[in-house]
């Protein structure tokens, strides 16, 4: 696998041998397009390295991207159509946040029936912290028309997608709601834990949409349409939907569900006997996080853990409890999270046709020694 | 963890330190009472050393079992009890199969909501060959009565059940309906694999009862009784039923359930790319089995794997298949039993409170390099 270093920012020295340590680490799913998991050992800290990637096709050629001669084009239903370097783009405003992205299809190899699609286990989801300038910014200045619905963003990745009726070859390409778009940490990024973005994350600008699915977080973007119509491309209406029935409407898969995983003991750790600390990351995009509740032995017990400070309102919080593990043997650990609208980890996920949003609760098995 | 081996053949010298060597290599679930998985190389092989070991209770004292002094009582309802000493019984008549015998609770860890109860994962299965005098002969020299509705298996382990309402100190103890006790496979087992029991499987006998879950293979045996009623005890009535609702009726847990599983390549498995053997074991208590298919990457083409000669009636049975590996990454195996009555194994197993039954299709995720 290749994992190349993203652009030059452009007032540093490019910092590549990090980057390409760190891809070399990830759990590879696909080598092409490339999609890999954040490792287990990475998953236990707070920041992700390295952070999985998920793509749908190839990365655009290297020379045109890396050449410093990438362009922003921003049109559609806008007053001031916009063509903006990095540079230019750069000046327009800066912030930074720290974001869990987690991929719709994360989980999907627990789901029954096994779903198609890329066979995700629990690692592709993962933070960091994303720098760039509020997309909402840019929409100022291009001067969003007041007939447009959805902002539309287009990677300069292309390719023809699987499944039945796909078409032959398109852009990625993700539209989203107004509110969404001028949310202030809505993204243009430029920069992944304060380094230009590698290669595979989207360099050398990809958009990141906070609190809802990695899809939505157009990688390698290219240009930005403000659309009077809703979208209705394969990515944004044939997939990336919940399907559950055939005569039933689909519905799109945006915010993060409310979800919990255990982190440390990690699935299958050997663990001394005495007391043990369990840890962990909760989240969820819909609201705010409200509990965490961690259960031993499959008990109907469950046991409120202590959530550390947040990271940041984008990103998964931390959980943590104490548990004396006895006697020894086999153990199993298992956590939910609710949020404050009451979204609670299921037992089990609602089945739908693609396995999206598998939030169900996954039992850690650890063995005691 | 200790894992002795089992009695003295009438006319042979033990043989401890191979079945020693063997139960090191078990996967401890539970120290006491003593719970292990057949490791996942065994579960390789047509007969797996070590096999796994489901006890309820600790293991009687090992004196009083080692002594030669063991008895077997056969009582009841019938007209001749007996009191047959080891070598009386062998004398009687001696009958060998293959048998595989599979926990109630196998694959627990995989439902949802996770079930209480021991933590099996994929390994509470496993098959020998039996050997010993089938009950069936020593039914009729006991002169079995007309009002005997049932026979009764009784251990020499003892111990207070877990569970509300449990009792507080009872023996191992399961009846079999006439039929299953009268069945010439079914045995009162002496040896295992051509050596006697070791202690953990039963030493110096047990029931052994093909083509059931294995609760209905009672370990110590010390006592067979012919009962008018049928038998209502902790682990016939309260525990080993399918119970769904608490207004609905529980059935008992009995035949084997059909289902197979792939043990190569093994869960988590790395393989060189191009043409990779898919082989694995299947089974089913209430007919033949009829087929087994293997579908790769989640595919809804299912395809025919080859069976192997069957080893014996009541054991599992091999099935392979062929797979050219393609492309590197990681790809999902799955594999599905049908029986002559129609049996298929489901992609998930209908929920029940003690969660016993566990067939359902377990896709197997390997790595491709």
């Amino acid at each position: 696998m290749q994992f190349s270093a993203g652009m030059e920012k452009p007032s540093e020295a490019p910092k590549p041998r990090a980057v390409e340590a760190e891809g070399e680490r990830l759990v590879v799913v696909r080598e092409s397009p490339f999609n890999a998991e954040t490792p287990a050992d990475a998953l236990a800290e707070p920041i992700s390295r390295p952070h999985f990637v998920r793509s749908h096709f190839d990365p655009p050629p290297i020379d045109a991207t890396y050449a410093g001669e990438h362009r922003l084009r921003v049109g559609g239903a806008v007053a001031r159509p916009l063509v903006l370097s990095l540079a230019e783009l750069r000046a327009t405003a800066w912030h930074e946040t720290v974001v869990t992205l987690e991929c719709a299809g994360n989980g999907r190899t627990h789901m029954r029936p096994l779903p198609g699609g890329e066979p995700w286990m629990d690692g592709a989801v993962g933070t960091a912290r994303w720098g760039g300038v509020p997309l909402r910014h840019v929409l100022e200045r291009a001067m969003l028309s007041s007939s447009a619905v959805e902002i539309l963003a287009v990677g300069a990745d292309h390719g023809m997608p699987h499944g039945d009726g796909a078409p032959r070859d398109i852009p990625f390409a993700r539209s989203l709601p107004l509110d969404k778009a001028l949310d202030e940490d809505t993204l243009l990024a430029l920069e992944m834990n304060g380094a230009p973005l590698p290669l595979h994350h989207g360099a050398p600008l990809r958009l990141i949409v906070p609190r809802w699915f990695g899809v939505a977080s157009v990688k390698w973007l290219e240009r930005i349409d403000a659309i009077t119509e809703p979208f209705d491309g394969w990515f944004q209406e044939a997939r990336y939907v919940y399907s559950y029935t055939d005569d039933q409407p689909t519905q799109p898969v945006r915010e993060l569900r409310c979800k919990s995983m255990i982190v440390s003991p990690s699935d299958g750790a050997q663990v001394a006997r005495g007391r043990v600390e369990i840890r962990g990351w909760a989240w969820s995009g819909s609201a705010e996080l409200a509990s965490v509740e961690v259960s031993v032995d499959a008990s109907d017990r469950w046991q409120l853990a202590t959530l550390d400070p947040p990271l940041s309102p984008n990103a998964w919080r931390g959980f943590r409890c104490t548990w004396d593990a006895q006697p020894r043997g086999r153990h199993t650990l298992r956590a939910r999270a609710t949020d404050a609208a009451g979204n609670r980890q299921p037992d089990w996920p609602r089945n739908n046709r693609f396995g999206y949003g598998n939030n169900s609760v996954r039992p850690v098995v650890v063995d005691v020694r």
